[in-house]
């Protein structure tokens, strides 16, 4: 029995984590888990998989659920989190929370010696040298559950790094993936939203269409393969059926491939070294497909790309400003407040604006965070 | 250091290996080689690799080089494919010979613990029971040679046999894929020995376009991979870059892919559980390719796959009986006595004619092999 504390339980990870739980109740059972504001939801995650530990967001929601589940332990707040996090009957930490409010909770529970399966983007984007040294010095498995980086977990499993030639991550190209970069001029938030394989929350899917996605995606590999930028490759493979590959020194190619479905990765996170079935599992039927089509990277019709590569190698704090930016830019394309492309032209000033840092803190790494989204906030 | 004694070094598999040997001599030595009958490339072996014991088919050819190098050990006919297998110099066995002459020294060097690295199908069809519990009970690894089985092998790595649920061999469909049944009845023997993807000898090539040669693949995954042949599935893929890909019971797939290069699955086998660059090697560009397609198979269009896979299910000597008649059928067609599509009636035909025998000995499945051969014969 493997016990989960699952950050972020009614978000899209969140839920397709609780679904894999619900196939293997003999083999896990949720102990704690933090949500946002989605209280309606949470009633009914408590109800069915009754945590110990439950963290809401606001003061006013704890004071509810409270009352209403007096058998269930709840907390509250960043603070809130950070306990469910490091919740001591937990083994596995799932971190599926969206943002870099993930990241203090992700060290924390490291320092507690809990296994991290991570869906948390942020964390390692901005913090990957501290979350990998914290790993490193506590023994602590970093889990992948990206479809694309557990695509490559997998590859590697039996390999030896040393034999790595370079990472291939495929990108679907999102909503926009066959349109012209003139035709990105007048995009709405509906047509971005509408991704044609995955179905993820609003920030996510527009970070496919603006390629920011697969960007963070190639910071995130660096630090979960320790492998250095010049050896992990973007090719658009618009089909999202070969997840991802590891290529050998030896010329030969190794890939995960299947349909479309983040309970596999989720599980196999969650299941690692081992598998089990996946009884709701749709199998992939290859001759039904027919055809995978695969096409060379754009960096000049995906800037985002560009910008994360750049950003990456620098290092420092600059992948926090890169995010940071994104991120407060594509809330302000969600709000309709700018244009699609203006989220790259942000991400860039932001990029230029900012005098990088070398091995931030945590401290130095959310001042940064707090700084540019200030900056941003300033130019829209 | 690995020592390598080489069974058909001037076949196709074999002169391949030698080009991976010639690529890594810190690593590997030719200590033993057994060839047929072509002596000019024979000697320019013995020249380059200076192998201290070769075996020839003929008495006249031992006789001849012999004289003109006296510094090696030369020995000849059945029994030298045998010395040379055993060769006690050597750590690994690479049996890249045709046929069914390739069994027997397969087995005595399992029984002599050398590590076999198996290109030589007819083994694991006629024999798959022997050579299997041989190696089982002498703790010998079978790698696999060919590039279908190497995808398998190398797919496996680091996963459990428990969580597979199929293995899926893919087949470019050979030089007669995009014909239909009724454009195969007047086929000529060059057409059939222009394989589209992969460069190799005539009887393996006249497989790929009768599908025979998947067949025989069918068989040997079942035995190197202890996999009931319900759980191995074939599937049309032209291009031949996907090798073979396993799918794991929580419908994730793992493929090996690259460029159609026989050095990578020989290699593999050569450095197995590690890896080494191959530096002549070809990078596949995925871009460049850019579609790869897949197919149901046809068991109706491919016969002889179908009778593989019933040859396969009812075991004993029946796949002995299915391989014997098809290397006559696939001769008489070479030398134009036959027509394309009576390859197929004349398996049909042996297989009919035959009463299986369970767990035949080696010398059964030589008697039922040479019936087998006598009885199509009669029928030509």
């Amino acid at each position: 029995m493997k016990n989960i504390s699952l950050l972020g339980a009614t978000g899209s990870i969140g839920i397709q984590t609780l679904d894999v739980v619900r196939e293997h109740q003999d083999e896990f059972t949720i102990k704690a888990i933090s949500v946002g504001k989605n209280i309606e939801l949470t009633r009914k995650i408590i109800g069915e998989f009754q945590p110990e530990l439950v963290s809401v967001q606001n003061f006013d929601d704890f004071n509810t659920l409270k009352a209403e589940f007096p058998h269930t332990n709840f907390t509250y707040g960043d603070e809130g989190i950070i306990e469910t996090a490091v919740y001591e009957k937990a083994d596995i930490l799932v971190n599926a929370v969206l943002g870099s409010v993930g990241l203090n909770p992700t060290l924390q529970a490291i320092e507690c010696g809990k296994t991290i399966a991570i869906a948390n983007k942020e964390t390692l984007v901005t913090a990957g040298h501290l979350v990998v040294d914290a790993a490193k010095k506590n023994n602590v498995p970093l889990l992948p559950v990206d479809s694309e980086h557990s695509a490559i977990f997998q590859s590697l499993q039996g390999e030896k790094e040393k034999n790595i030639e370079r990472l291939i991550l495929t990108a679907s190209g999102g909503s926009f993936r066959d349109r012209t970069r003139s035709e990105l001029e007048d995009v709405t938030v509906e047509e971005a939203l509408n991704h044609p394989n995955w179905s993820m929350g609003a920030k996510i899917t527009i970070d496919s269409a603006s390629m920011m996605n697969k960007g963070l995606e190639v910071i995130e590999a660096h630090w979960l393969f320790d492998m250095p930028y010049d050896k992990i490759d973007v090719l658009l493979h618009k089909e999202s059926i070969i997840h991802s590959m590891v290529e050998f020194h030896d010329s030969s190619i190794k890939g995960q491939i299947g349909t479309p479905d983040m309970r596999v990765p989720i599980q196999y996170a969650l299941t690692y070294p081992d598998r089990m079935p996946l009884p709701s599992g749709h199998r992939l039927d290859l001759a039904a497909i027919g055809q995978l089509h695969f096409k060379e990277m754009d960096l000049e019709r995906f800037r985002c790309l560009k910008f994360a590569y750049e950003a990456g190698r620098i290092g420092g704090t600059l992948p926090t400003v890169l995010n940071a930016a994104n991120e407060t830019a594509v809330a302000a394309f969600l709000e309709g407040k700018i244009r699609f492309l203006q989220i790259e032209n942000l991400v860039e000033k932001a990029l230029e604006h900012h005098q990088t840092i070398d091995y931030p803190s945590l401290n130095v790494i959310h001042e940064v965070d707090k700084e540019t989204r200030q900056y941003v906030q300033s130019l829209l």
